[in-house]
């Protein structure tokens, strides 16, 4: 017998209620940034973090919030993925490969060895490098339109720089769970992950477009009011959902749909569709990020100096390898990469989640890696608003 | 600490991929409907039936399917008032009030009569009253848009009539709950309801439209292209989550919000962003009510024959009971009127999973109750569909 409704009732009250009271305070935290003059991201994730356990305690990370954050950024890269053409990105190819490489090898070998030589295991400073090394591209996206500087050069390169910044950074964390719970690098995770990896990108940017080029009726398949929303979103959470059985992020997968639908003559309806659902879903995005710290772990001087410490190595090694990185852009276009690279939003967190259930990173240091995404996240604004100022 | 995303991120996949299967599979059962002239909500509910645990068994409720059904339908009712006058309501305020007594005390009187003679408990034959007394505006809703029928006389009649039922079947469900736990009716749980749904409704229509009339400033606080949305959604949802506190269905605050709102001169853009948000959380709601359909309950005879009767009982007695209510409309009106009161939807399968939690309302019985309010909700359209035509 499958379970009734009812049998949550109860719960499904408190969920709505959670949900409501995140987007409120991200709303309200979104307003007061904007009367301040300042990053608008930044308002929402301090709303969320007013509202969770480490101030006022009235929202809890739950599975339902995840699900929320994580369509958030899923609906956001598909968004970001709409604007883009393919050969906008095929254009800065070389660039993106190229800061995708520097800035992931940069911050990770520094974060490493630095660990290692404050004592720290080999598995634990494997891990610190693997939260050090992957870029949260969905606030880098989110920081870029409220610029209104998501067309440009640098955005394009950036986003090419984040798939190969993701399934990098994906091959430090294989290997950091590979020491952390059999003391070696399991080779054969990073070539199935390689395997799968390449092919998918490939076969759904190229053959995606081509499907659609060639039937473009495929979209046209009407749910409301005639629009092709629905099919859209049908392959954004499919190519999703795919994208995180490889093992690649989920919004890889998003941002791939976003591309291929962009090919067709649909995807300006389409994107003014998905406009709402994505100012829906946002806001859980941002909040999650701030629930999920933990203020009460920064009362002492020697965890407040760590955090200051693995945030400094954090934005410089990023920012140094993204510039090396971005050698072939003109000497503006490097600054906002570079800037723009530098936030690590909820990846920071997941890898910190990761090493936390596998008991390689405890306590102070969880609260640090968690510090550090935020603090990334936080001060990547202010870095990218006066990259963007020398660009005008 | 706080539990990071990545301590249940295998299950986000796991989500994801339900969420995902829900769309695919309410899409295709609506093209197929389509195709064969057929209403497209029984495609959806079909579709939950075949991917739920009755035929693939590929996605099973969990608090994230809930929480997704529950705002397409807070959405579904949201979208309705927001094209819905309070005027309006109020110009049909007796017949409305007419049906939803008439059309609660028919059902409700005869079901506990019918089970009492059958040879149930006073609790039992009390569930199943208050089961067959409400009708489920959202699945009414639903059908009167695919027909193009929620701006006339009779949608505002039954929209009127579903705030009175879902009241009266509250008190019926308050009766039936303090029967199966105490034995007897708690007077002074029937007494706080009132006490508190009836100033709710009051101050929210009518203080709420004056509100927004005096300060229509208010909505436009701009959040993504300078659009109204997200302060209404956030309203949506407020009113819903304290409309389900008070013990009202979350709709009825829902569907207030949208007629408080249709009163700014916003609404017609609103309107247009929240028809996307609407047309994705939709589909949860009517392929979950699918989802929680046990078919292998109805493998012998008996058990269809008692299907049978009582689906036939809730068809008639609802039918007679807002037909009687709706004495002022003209013959066509009442017909519509009559046969959209019918689906019994969520809002059965709800008091079913109340009365299979309070022990009363057991495996045969629950499974006929949910198979009726299913039945009910397939047929219902063919009805409307017959009384639509009749009416031109």
């Amino acid at each position: 017998m499958s379970i009734p409704f009812a049998a949550v009732h109860g719960d499904l009250s408190g969920y709505l209620t959670a949900l409501f009271l995140l987007l409120l305070a991200a709303k309200i935290g979104e307003e007061i940034c904007r009367h301040l003059h300042q990053p608008v991201v930044a308002g929402e994730i301090l709303a969320g973090v007013i509202v969770g356990p480490s101030v006022l305690g009235l929202v809890e990370l739950n599975n339902v919030v995840e699900v929320f954050a994580e369509l958030g950024v899923i609906f956001l890269l598909f968004w970001v993925g709409l604007e883009t053409k393919i050969s906008q990105i095929a254009s800065v190819g070389r660039s993106a490969a190229l800061v995708g490489v520097v800035g992931v090898v940069l911050p990770a070998g520094s974060g490493v060895l630095l660990a290692l030589v404050f004592g720290a295991s080999t598995a634990t400073a494997v891990f610190i490098g693997a939260a050090l090394a992957a870029t949260s591209v969905g606030i880098t996206s989110a920081l870029l339109m409220d610029l209104k500087l998501q067309s440009g050069r640098a955005a394009r390169t950036i986003l090419g720089a984040a798939v190969i910044d993701d399934i990098l950074a994906l091959i430090v964390l294989a290997m950091a769970t590979g020491i952390a719970t059999g003391g070696s690098v399991d080779l054969g995770d990073v070539g199935i992950l390689f395997a799968l990896a390449v092919p998918f990108l490939v076969f759904v940017s190229l053959g995606g477009s081509r499907v659609f080029r060639r039937w473009p009726k495929l979209l046209e398949v009407p749910r409301f009011a005639d629009s092709p929303l629905m099919p859209a979103v049908i392959i954004c959470l499919g190519l999703a959902v795919l994208s995180a059985e490889i093992g690649l992020a989920a919004v890889i997968g998003a941002f791939l749909a976003g591309m291929v639908i962009a090919e067709t003559r649909d995807h300006n309806s389409i994107e003014s569709e998905v406009a709402p659902i994505y100012a829906f879903f946002a806001p859980f995005f941002f909040t999650a990020i701030g629930v999920q710290v933990d203020i009460s772990s920064f009362t002492d001087g020697d965890t407040l100096l760590l955090l200051g410490g693995v945030t400094l190595l954090a934005v410089v090694t990023k920012y140094a390898g993204a510039w090396i990185g971005s050698i072939g852009l003109d000497r503006r276009d490097r600054a906002i990469v570079a800037a723009g690279m530098v936030p690590r939003g909820e990846v920071g967190i997941i890898v910190a989640g990761i090493g936390f259930s596998e008991g390689v990173i405890r306590d102070e240091l969880f609260a640090v890696v968690v510090g550090m995404a935020v603090l990334t996240t936080l001060i990547a604004p202010y870095m990218l608003k006066s990259a963007a100022r020398r660009r005008r």
